[in-house]
């Protein structure tokens, strides 16, 4: 019944390169699906001002897309000068979401910037940025530890995305494209490894979802995640 | 224990002041506690480039705030040049939002642009903007209908908007600013009147919540959302 | 012979609320008519570079209309991405009149800054606005004399301001919106409580004018000014 | 008493060197005194939106100086991403006041568009491009109406500006930089031929002045208008 | 004597993966050693307003880096609001490089757009964007044919492109960012595969060249352009 | 066979007027035919961030058109909002090319800036800039050597620049803007006085070229360029 021929509950395949681009502090490409995300870590010293001498640290992120990462050439935003509102509405999101896995005080005052970039993309560009993310921050934070700029690991739960939505009446996890512009209600669930919630957006464009429907989507999620975090875990091994 | 004394599951005092402005096609104040929003709706005969011909409607909207509605001044986004993020997200949330309350085939080819200007602030500005915008749509809509333009009426179920959060290790009912600022988890919860969910936007900023706290929140945002819908049609009789 | 019955030497009722917003220093709304601006002053402990170091003080101000205060809903200048035209020449002129009527060593190295945004428009939105804005100042400056922050008063005279013009061959007082529309001669007239001049702007469009004319519209500037000024005392007393 | 000698009623030596560009329809480089502008008229098919259909004529304005056109070097505006405020109020001003002074429907549907450049600044910018822009609005006319393209004369009387100030306490004529930077109380004139007024700018900064010098003030302005026009007209010839 | 051991006149290893993206028409990852850029084609039906109704076609050019495809993170330009000089400068050598290999008439009214985007950069990003552009250009070009919207093929002759300078006093090919930072000379040589020069921008930085020294730098760009040819042809084949 | 009459090898009358606008530190108006350029240098203590502390000078540049240097009227940049492509990259080869010619040693931690400002155009207007610019760095390093702010003469051989392409398939020295517009090939020669070799810079825009049509025109701007330098030598005598 789904276009990919894929079950209800059915991730697409997911993989994760590590290490992908030499300069950055950690990177990684992320394949979730047709879905391609480049992932890459910086590391500054300087951070935001309303931060400044508090001792704590702070994790935010730039989300953009190749012009033909998609089916038709999207305007280049750097052309157009200015980013999109979808766009800014991502990158806050992916910032907001790493930062709740992230002990501030352990990380120190410093800052780490996680640039995603879809190189292609066929739905949940932002759940694989989030979930690639992550792993960009991890290996970061690993080069820090081990050069003892950070002692006490702050990063003490993987974080992950995954969308969910109704896709022909019925609660599907993992939505691609073609099911994404389809579905009237879909959302995005960030979770920790241990199923903690960071963020739920759950919308509906043109329809509206009763709590029954809120419930068997955020299920799907749970399932969905505690396989994106043991896909993380691995790449980091 | 809350900094206003007020209870758990209590909202603010809620006010609407419809016609407000005399120029709109619909329009009122809305007072939620001490956040002050002027709510407008103009109707406008062209609609965006990807529905004309479809004889589908569209509702859009703006936000924004005035530079001394808050505590201490802010830029005026007029004057820096561009939208900042917060109120690019938030836009684009009112309109998503309303939009999912209307039927767009009754409501026929044209535009209604809901700008919602933020004249006091103290918390839950973009909750108010949501509620006191489907009033000053319902009247516009109201307008059209009386006009004959519009036969059947798009407005099926009314839309309100109210916020929760865990404050103080308790989950409470629409924040106020001294609240929001603390609460480390917080979310805005857009229903209809018939208790069908529209969107859910659950956010953690350094925390994270558990699926059975997020279960307490929707039950006071079922509450709150079910006194606002009774304000909005007072004030729409 | 006027739209409004007026008389040709008469002014629309005034009347200005103080304290219309709770986070501001010093607020107003004022309705000439039915045009209303909500006037807020924010002092600040920085000034501009050029007096840095100086002891003088700063007062400056800008300028907004809601998108949907005119008839047709205008582009939120926000939106747009810059200020237009007219919003920049009115808001320096704004600027430049209250200065005029500032001691500015008397007021200290500080800078007040005035928001004026209109909410609803029917001619004359930058009098309202010199006028209301005023009042703002007059609450702020009123502020810092109560915590002693500054000994001299430095406003010693109110600064008011009136749009008078030749509508349909004969000089009037106070131009509404379909009088503006109409006049090929208006202008504006900025004076002090003592009938001092601060700025005269007498334009044409597609017309010009005798000095005789311009001596009749400056006997009606002055009558005009002498009643809001009684209304500013009222209104700050 | 003056800086430069001058008697208090007394302009600048004043040239208009016609035909300066080769490609503009119309063009000037009037000097007055040390401050020297370009001013090019191009005539156009196209008008704004707003009069299309109508019959009518307009005539625009643009206004820049080059960066080091001034004493010290100005960030270039072209560079600095937008036209700051007192470039804008300046262009308008010019636009305004040379449409004051067209007959618009002898001028048929097409508009005429003024650059007004500043190679050289010593004080009086603006009115030196109106003064000047008007040459260059005559001599585009004058081909428009050779051509036959045209039939009845637009331009039924020049038009001319000059500054006026109080200058140590006293009432001076055309204000060069070192008066203008001093003078408390300054305006521009803008008058026709016959002695009309077009638009009168008369701004304090730190000052207030009486309706007697505004009167003095004038009075120097038509001497000074009348000198103009004749040097206008010579040129022209 | 290099810091990579080559040879004066050696080149980086250099591969091309055709097809790397599933939605562009044409597409390449094109590896000049450490230095990798995506290349996109997009075919579109129109083309710029100057060219409408001519039955010519255009080609294009974008060109971006990802944020930390450099040793330290680069601010990203749709963040920033522009395109800085360099990206210009480069986006439009791209465009007007492969336009020269193009018979415009033969590809008939339509326009192709590269997009260049580094992932990696070590030196000699826009040679690389041209020389892969070129096989994504190729790849679209064929697509046209095969579906017989182009009957002649308007690509005779492939485009490549490579830098050269004086590094260390010796005349060097192909250099590397090491190199490339250090060199006070250097040029980029955009040629045909028949060794017809399309463009040469050679260019010192606090440092002049002798013609003599041209000539050696052209000598070895000729070597190079005919090494990158025979894998532009081998990748498409 | 020119358009204009000259012989294959001939320039354009130039002419060379130093001082020309009497703030800047050093000026000229150039003129190469009826491209006509100011030229001014402007003295500055500041440097760029990335050289401070390093006892190196600066140069940079700065380019623009008056909207109606060219025979239809351009857009102005300023009021555009941003600097064109083709205006950057000028802008950035009149800058790097001019700093080829100077000591920075010698110059001292000091910036100068250029602005070539073009009033008239006809072809070849980046490279009357940058011989012009030459002209006014000249004017203005003398000044800084006469106060003794500078010792040992930083512009040890003068830079010029000139334009050459195959025209109606010969190779033709300075094109106007009728040859210019009918080239296929062409390209702009930046020289020292002694031959040495700044910056080379040859396109072909639906064309291309041999190397020894490209020598041909290496011997035309060698020709050129010596012309250029003796007039820059007479003038600034």
């Amino acid at each position: 019944m789904r276009p990919s021929g894929r079950d209800l509950s059915e991730m697409r395949p997911v993989s994760i390169e590590t290490d992908f681009t030499k300069h950055a502090e950690g990177s990684c490409l992320i394949k979730v699906g047709d879905t391609h995300v480049i992932c890459t870590a910086t590391i500054e010293d300087r951070v935001p001002p309303f931060i400044k001498g508090s001792g704590l640290g702070w994790v935010t992120a730039e989300y953009g897309m190749l012009p033909r990462s998609t089916t038709s050439r999207m305007r280049r935003e750097a052309s157009a000068g200015k980013q999109g509102g979808r766009t800014v509405e991502i990158q806050r999101l992916i910032g907001r979401s790493l930062r709740a896995g992230v002990d501030r005080v352990a990380m120190g005052e410093r800052q780490i910037s996680i640039d995603c970039d879809v190189i292609q993309a066929d739905g949940g560009t932002r759940c694989a940025s989030i979930t690639g993310g992550w792993v960009a921050l991890r290996l970061a934070v690993n080069k820090l530890m081990k050069a003892g700029d950070i002692v006490s690991d702050p990063l003490v739960d993987p974080v992950a995305a995954v969308s969910c939505g109704i896709y022909a009446g019925q609660p599907v996890l993992d939505l691609d494209y073609p099911e994404d512009s389809e579905a009237g209600v879909d959302g995005n669930f960030i979770m920790t490894g241990s199923k903690q919630l960071i963020e739920v957006q759950m919308s509906a464009e043109g329809a509206t979802y009763s709590r029954d429907q809120m419930n068997q989507l955020m299920d799907l999620a749970e399932k969905g995640v505690g396989e994106l975090v043991e896909i993380q875990k691995a790449a980091c091994a």
